[in-house]
């Protein structure tokens, strides 16, 4: 476990012997990959770097360098959220995680795949608000949209089912940065509690989930260091990492 | 079953009581469900749609209108080749085209995506020449480099083992089209027999393997068409589809 975001430079930390992630607290593709975890109770490290001044030894486990990247064995590396997710559910069986049912797997894939577009706009009003458009509007109320619409013809608590699975893993990571947005001035950004009454409630059960719960970010936190990113100088340790994050395996519904 | 790529105002054709799988004929990414369904031996038919103009119902299947999308029963449909191809590898387990081992699985997934800049590449090459640059060539050449490898690592005669599987057919459609490079004058892009002869050895194998042997279309074909729509003009129906493509479940080897 890195207390700060390991940078050019340094060391690269022994291997603990039992998975490793490597990470950066603020990054939504990263915490995929970290609910993941938390939810299957592996236990696992997390090794958090600073994306600005990589380490040398990242692009070992990441071709590109991005994060996440877990560290299966000794030096061995897989990439990308989403092929961990699935390594993980497949090698880690209990609890799965997916429907047993081939069409709705693909559906998930095709809802994660729909939502992309507004987890892009997400990016443009927290990133590069000066690109931003009413089409980058348009395409993020479509995301929420999609997935108030996809509740209610579930019907379940969670996207899942009435145990939340991959598909709100990978889903939830925007959700929990897209309420930043109105504390940075986009206010058309912030969701209708009303108009999305359904995906608020869903908002509000995924936030109790113990795999989030030990995670999450309020948003004050995520706007603050998207704040600092926007400035070109981000705060990758403005937090005690060590002291949000889970490290150490929870037991499910503690 | 279209003889013709389908264009705007054309009608739906009636659903035919089994998978029907929209196309485009010189599609890598419909190819990839094409060989899927064939290596299955699944009973489809196929509806190649023109995509320079295409018909208003695709969008019904398809949200962004890509090929492939796969009907699975009236009016539903999955989009996207990869989420296609694990629905079918999950609902039509035999024969299975993954190996069941996770780890492999992960590493199939990173190998395409660590393929995916030399299909850029290529784009790029065939379709793109204004844009082309030595930085093109070198991640095509790196690409090349990668599949060899993992053919030499691996030691088997197809990527998936000594049966094609999901990865040989994820990969296959571009190696396809990369031998269509030097007859657009991009000799550089030719594939150096001695020093990929591992690589050259499995492109021969995978010609023969009868889910791809019975749409395979040659360089010189490829090249056509490519010539076509280079000049703004794709000639979709070059080819008499009714003929070439094997929409009649074949036999595994047969």
């Amino acid at each position: 476990m890195s207390e700060k975001h390991l940078q050019t430079g340094d060391a690269l930390p022994p291997y603990p012997g039992k998975l490793r992630l490597f990470a950066m607290r603020f990054c939504p593709y990263a915490e995929r990959s970290v609910l993941v975890l938390n939810a299957k109770n592996i236990p696992y490290e997390t090794v958090f770097i600073n994306l600005d001044h990589k380490p040398d030894w990242i692009f070992y486990y990441s071709p590109k360098g991005t994060v996440p990247a877990l560290e299966y064995e000794a030096g061995k590396g897989i990439f990308d959220s989403n092929i961990i997710n699935f390594y993980l559910d497949e090698k880690y069986p209990e609890p799965p995680l997916q429907s047993a049912d081939p069409l709705r797997r693909a559906q998930d894939k095709m809802l994660v795949e729909n939502f992309s577009g507004a987890q892009a706009a997400y990016y443009t009003a927290a990133f590069n608000s000066q690109a931003l458009q009413s089409s980058h509007l348009e395409t993020y109320q479509k995301g929420l949209d999609l997935l108030q619409k996809e509740l209610e013809t579930r019907g379940t608590t969670y996207l899942n089912g009435n145990e939340p699975g991959l598909i709100d893993y990978t889903i939830w990571p925007f959700l929990e940065r897209f309420q930043a947005l109105p504390l940075l001035g986009k206010t058309d950004f912030a969701i209708d509690k009303s108009k999305y009454a359904v995906l608020v409630t869903y908002i509000e059960a995924m936030k109790n989930v113990p795999a989030v719960k030990s995670y999450y970010l309020p948003p004050e936190t995520h706007a603050k260091f998207t704040e600092s990113r926007s400035k070109g100088d981000p705060d990758y340790n403005m937090l005690d990492t060590s002291a949000v994050c889970c490290m150490r395996p929870r037991k499910k519904k503690e």
